[in-house]
């Protein structure tokens, strides 16, 4: 008698293997974490590992100019597969688990069919986006971003990183400037299992998180000029003290993330003051402000009331203010029926489960420009990720990939 | 008939041709500032020239273990003499008043009483002392402490500078370790020329301050201590952001000097954030707290205030902080008759005058310990001091300098 499909499960151990093997690339001495930057050496062998278990598995393998790498299994389909991916491109001080947990999960999925003999009525394919991290070539998301149609193949070419190379010319170096035309056909729907990168899953004691949607981002880049005086001698009402306004703002931003409520957040991680001494009043303050929210209406007005704080703020201090958009990005919704599966199969299966935005950009959120397309969250220990540190268990990478496995099914049914 | 003596007045261009000369030593190129560091070459030549010109005036001229040199008129008196004086190194990047002002006018003084003939009938000291900016040795005013017994000779010789010298290796070095014994006899009064090293009297157009004392200093430096997160994933209800401690403290300080009112002066000039970056929740947050106050009562119960705060908003936010005392220095009142002898001359010159703290130390504060003190101040454009952009009128430079004549003939007649 044939398993039913419902209670098929993937192989903990095979995965975990794998994710060291991978790991060990590119490898951090004295770490659990590894390095490797999108189109580096270090990505070429780990590219070379990952499309070489795509061989074993009998996945048909094409590779388009901007270096994604699609593996598809029953290729014989008329319609678009159901795909599941991610990245292997990590930072600089990166983890195991972020990007290459999406990728070697959805091998694993296409394994445990394989082993039990099942061949869904839609294709299945895992894919590998090119410089998702953007650590060494901007914009983040570059593959993804490039296969749905969202930048033009030659200027993504002739993106410079860091290092003066270019997308383009080390596309070629490491032998992944392939043929397959972009922007590529949607698949049927996308997935994309990844770990939090967050603390909401192990703060709430849940195993998997449904994931709505991602975050609109808004980063500004405040500098505020006043004049710099002696801190001794300068009364406050003949200051204009640049810092005061930093300050004022910077504490203003957390109020207002406090009374929008969550999933707004609000950040200032970064500020300089000039010349930055204990007994000088500055004669300027740089800093940022980071926004985020689900709601582009929400995210709007949190923009608009930040800048006028800032302004009055300046004006009071008889300061002059300039900023700049270093970033920013509309909220994306990932489709109703794509969370509700996700939630659903999870429960199911008897994990705790919730709803929830991501606070970070994934691969997942370019192809939700082309096609029903969701994510699964495993939650990630102290929220720790771009570190060596980040750790997920096994269990809960094992709930996360049977996740995948079942409503990969699910979408490939119909 | 000879001249009154109430009608002498200095000669200015005497006094801006000497100011000029001793610019010219280490002067800065491109500017009208100078760099003449505590007891380096440039110090040397200054004093040396400064020595000559003490000779010219047939001054008695002492030099004592920590490199004070004093100059008196009129040595056969039986009682201490008036002083006046200030110093004449630098910070690195200087201007030509700061210091420099005091000891020129106090020999101006001297040669205008010599041209007229006027012997007072107390003997009149000029004097520089050694090392008052500190930038070189700390503590700043070492050379005035030492003076009045505020620190032993054989400590204060094996301070140990910013480039590893030591003060009694660089006193041999160049010549200045004189006989001369310490403690010094309290002089019979001092008062002190010096350019106000802020924007007070040009904001309010007047001429001279008649100096009440110097303010208390607190330097505070605040390290907190939360923990580092990403931006994008932690919502701020499981925040610990140090950042925001900083932030919020900071502006409280200001609130709270706004509220104490003049002469209360508050300031966060230093503050760096860890890792600072857009996207990360701080790690920590290490910042400087400057407080000043003329009224020591004042300035314990805003120290009081502002670690109250401080230690709520860390609670609040789930972060440690570590609280680390960089100065202290109690608040000093010059003697009354002194001021209101500077308050009266200038009065009787003509000038607008104030009462008026000074927000920074200055040699007279250690003077005050051992005799009747006072100080002079004369404009500083636009507030600027220790720049080489410092700037005071001639006509300040001539009122102040003819109210330290007038005021030492009226403090040497007693």
């Amino acid at each position: 008698m044939a398993t039913l499909s419902s209670d098929l499960r993937i192989d903990i151990d095979r995965l975990s293997d794998r994710l060291a093997a991978l790991a060990e690339i590119g490898a951090i001495e004295g770490t659990e974490g590894c390095a490797r930057l999108a189109l580096t050496d270090e990505d070429k062998v780990g590219r070379d590992l990952v499309v070489s278990w795509m061989r074993d598995l009998d996945l048909t393998i094409t590779v388009d100019s901007i270096g994604n790498v699609v593996g598809v299994m029953g290729g014989e389909h008329d319609g678009q597969p159901v795909m599941t991916g991610s990245h292997i491109d990590t930072v600089r001080t990166g983890g195991r688990y972020d990007g290459n947990l999406g990728v070697l999960a959805g091998l694993e999925v296409i394994e445990t069919l394989r082993a039990a003999g099942i061949t869904p009525p839609r294709g299945l394919a895992v894919a590998f986006f090119t410089d998702e991290e953007g650590a060494r070539f901007p914009p983040d998301m570059l593959g993804s971003l490039v296969y749905v149609g969202g930048m033009g193949v030659e200027e993504a070419h002739a993106i410079e990183g860091i290092d003066g190379a270019t997308v383009g010319g080390e596309l070629d170096r490491i032998g992944y400037l392939g043929p397959a035309p972009l922007p590529a056909p949607a698949p049927h729907a996308f997935v994309e299992l990844h770990v939090e990168q967050g603390p909401v899953l192990e703060a709430e004691e849940l195993t998997i998180g449904a994931v709505t949607g991602v975050q609109g981002i808004s980063w500004t880049e405040v500098s505020v000029t006043g004049q710099s005086n002696h801190a001794g001698t300068t009364p406050m009402a003949l200051r204009k003290d640049p810092a005061v306004v930093a300050f004022r703002t910077a504490a203003f931003v957390r109020e207002l993330a406090d009374e929008l409520g969550a999933p707004q957040v609000a950040t200032v991680g970064r500020m300089h003051l000039h010349p930055n001494l204990v007994n000088v009043v500055p004669a300027t303050a740089e800093f940022t402000i980071d926004l985020r929210h689900t709601d582009n209406d929400v995210l709007l007005d949190a923009e608009r009331r930040t800048l006028e704080f800032l302004l009055e703020a300046a004006a009071a201090e008889g300061c002059t203010v300039t900023t700049k958009s270093l970033a920013r990005f509309d909220p994306v919704e990932f489709d109703d029926a794509v969370v509700a599966c996700v939630e659903q199969t999870a429960l199911t299966q008897g994990h705790t489960v919730r709803r929830m935005p991501s606070g970070a950009g994934h691969d997942a959120q370019m192809l939700a420009r082309v096609c029903p397309t969701g994510m699964i969250f495993v939650p990630s220990v102290n929220g720790l990720s771009h570190n060596p540190a980040e750790y997920t268990s096994p269990a809960d990478l094992e709930a996360g990939a049977n996740v995948l496995l079942q409503v990969m099914l699910e979408l490939a049914a119909t």
